[in-house]
């Protein structure tokens, strides 16, 4: 039986296990979920031990957030390229809860995809290339290439603990490239390569005006509102049309070339269904520019929650004294985040009027946009292992998310970053009703068995 | 012993008997507390009977909502006029807890004041009556006038049940003038009636973009965000220097006479106090008006509170669905709460792309604003009477806040208002830490035993 069969006749139990693995409400940007991702991390420890991956390592976190863990088969010979595999194990929050159909941590098969939170963000992804070593393994005792694994449970939290791992360990991880599966596919049946990421800069933002709540009958018209005055600062961050306000936003943003933009309008991109997915009325962003090309190659500016005076049942005349803001800057290259961050809170400041104060978060969080050349030796591997895992020839696209971890490996490991993608983008990510299609965990095995066999011949 | 000698023995007893009211949380915004609602009014029957009234009812609400409580003494004599005394024994929700520094149903005398939610708003204002009215049949056997109590447990809800009673009871509630404390003086030092309330319309804005929350690194750029088309919508609704701007709003604003102005200008009002008392950095709003005229005679907009999107702990790079905003707008004569209403759904429709959709409230509230005549009899009688109770003469001065109640006695019943107000700026009310002042308490029962008395001589 080769590697591929194994995958073929192993997929009930390949799918329970990954099951097993979703129920753990690894959630890490809220600490009181910190022993939850903690299990998670042990039971992906095991997991390793099962496919037959050596030196695995659970590393706990200096600064008591969540644990790393590393595990490596360094036996394919040195003349061999190393692989370095990234994924992670904490999510998202689930809320609202209300909205999901199926629990998020009781993961549920419902045509064909697998709902629960983590399901396609990352876990399903990560499994996927454990159960390519082990399939190659058992059946071949061997692997193609030297494989090592990164795996980190603060993606959805800041990364604090792998950012910090990461240049005191570069002899550890030392490798050829980086593979990380934490994107998307366009669709089932077309599968697709993202050779470029938008970076982020995430800041929170209280408004405080009086210091107690007050009752606006006896004092509103004579003392100033912080949700009023929220109203005017993110009525002057975007426009209603896309267009960022924050001054010199724009000024490093690299145009597109003729020959991208050529590039990206050939992408048989589903954009009527694409928007039926969302539910939204239509379509929306900056004029100049094609939707593929807004979502992936150009920056923009969401507010991610509010909350601020009475949100009861019901009514309530307060005028409320702090009220909260969280908002984000997806960016792209050469933006850097740094920047990015003193241009916003420079604009937020001199939008605020005296009768109020600013106080910005202390733990925000910034990525710088990537682009990695796609003609590259493992790019090519890449491109081969999912004309077979999937019976047709990737396309090249951008990606609208961010994940720090590719900057990070450019910066302290010097390693270019193939984004070898599963989810689709139905997957609702970060939302209720998050799935996997069950189709693409189970081709992604084999495209990763055919990635690894690939870049051994290269 | 004469009433006055009663009420000053009393002290104690009356103290502790309101602090046993105070322990029921009657909060009416919020149908989980209706049984606390009942039991507030089923107190204030007991509490009417140990003070010889006569004819109690408790009224059910036809609407399954909160009760109202009636009783009345009247044996005075038909040459004696009748006064209805009004007040409200629901409260305000008493979020956010974790800002009170005594729990807000766990009353506490603290510096000469008593801290509990409704302490001050209004079941301590309401109170005093029913003391006042025992002190005079204790010590003399009879009342100066005829007396008719009509209370509610809906005045912080929209007052359905009493709007929907009032046309239909006529007879039964038939009487000379109203007389209501829900309202406050200057200061302690300063008695003061207040003789014009602003008006209220208050509704409520859900806005929805897509149908499922999205994953702004997906779809960030490509989908519009319902949360920044909020800001734009609460940015439209009012500029930062406090002018109003949904159109036609103003339209109907009586203009302040040259005379008015210059009452107004003469109260004794503190403002250095009453801004140190909100701990925002300074006065605010229209720059044409004093802040007298702005809290008293113009009108206003405060949104109240927000909730949409993420907003737990840390970060979450989400694109809400839909998100939840309540705003009011303070009337002054003769702007109509209906007009309003529509001018002002109007507005915000017109502000909305067609990225959104709008849903308002269902279950809004307006009340019209008021202004009483000063010369009549009894505010003549309330003026001696404070006089007497506070040893000072009273000031006549406009309020800012809104008691619906007071527009419907002059539609439904052709009655005339005396505010006869005890609460103080420092209340707090509808925020933590709300009290009331036990000074003003004691005179405030000492008060309405001399406008009995003072109205019984007119």
């Amino acid at each position: 039986m080769n590697s591929i069969d194994y995958a073929r006749e192993n997929k009930q139990k390949h799918l329970d296990e990954l099951i097993d693995w979703l129920r753990i409400p690894s959630i890490s940007t809220d600490m009181a979920y910190k022993p939850e991702v903690q299990k998670a991390a042990d039971w992906l420890v095991d997991s390793m031990k099962t496919a037959g991956l050596e030196n695995i390592q659970l590393i706990e976190s200096p600064f008591d957030l969540h644990p790393l863990v590393y595990a490596d088969w360094l036996h394919a010979g040195e003349d061999k390229p190393t692989v370095l595999i990234y994924g992670h194990f904490d999510v998202q929050p689930p809320d609202p809860l209300e909205l999901w159909d199926s629990p998020p941590f009781e993961p549920e098969v419902r045509d064909n995809n697998l709902y629960a939170r983590g399901s396609s963000d990352d876990k399903g992804q990560t499994f996927i290339h454990v159960k390519a070593v082990e399939a190659l393994l058992r059946t071949e005792g061997k692997l193609p290439v030297n494989v090592k694994f990164i795996c980190e449970g603060e993606e959805e939290s800041g990364g604090r603990t792998l950012s910090d791992f990461l240049p005191k360990n570069k002899e550890l991880l030392k490798a050829d490239v980086a593979l990380v599966s934490d994107t998307g596919i366009l669709s089932a049946d077309q599968p697709s390569i993202t050779y470029g990421l938008r970076g982020i800069y995430y800041d929170y933002i209280d408004v405080t005006g009086p210091s107690i709540d007050l009752h606006s009958g006896m004092f509103g018209g004579g003392i100033d509102n912080p949700l009023n005055v929220l109203g005017h600062i993110i009525a002057g961050l975007k426009d209603l049309d896309g267009n960022v306000l924050i001054p010199g936003f724009y000024d490093d943003v690299r145009e597109l070339s003729a020959e991208e933009r050529a590039l990206l309008a050939q992408l048989p991109f589903d954009e009527a269904g694409w928007l039926a997915h969302t539910g939204a009325s239509r379509v929306w962003g900056e004029s100049d520019y094609t939707l593929v090309e807004r979502l992936g190659a150009r920056p923009t500016l969401d507010v991610h929650g509010i909350i601020g005076g009475y949100t009861g049942e019901g009514g309530k005349t307060v005028l409320p004294s702090t009220v909260h803001c969280k908002v984000s800057m997806r960016l792209v290259p050469d933006q850097d985040p740094e920047k990015i961050k003193k241009q916003f809170r420079d604009h937020v400041l001199s939008m605020a009027p005296d009768t109020v104060t600013i106080k910005f978060g202390d733990d925000t969080h910034g990525s710088i946009p990537s682009i990695t050349d796609y003609s590259i030796p493992p790019m090519k591997a890449a491109k081969k292992a999912y004309t077979a895992g999937f019976g047709k020839e990737p396309v090249f696209m951008r990606e609208g998310g961010s994940i720090p971890v590719v900057a990070e490996f450019q910066e302290h490991l010097g390693l270019e970053t193939v984004l070898m993608g599963f989810g689709l983008p139905t997957d609702a990510l970060h939302s209720p009703n998050e799935n996997f299609h069950l189709p693409n965990f189970y081709r992604g095995i084999e495209t990763s068995i055919h990635f690894l066999t690939e870049y051994g011949k290269a």
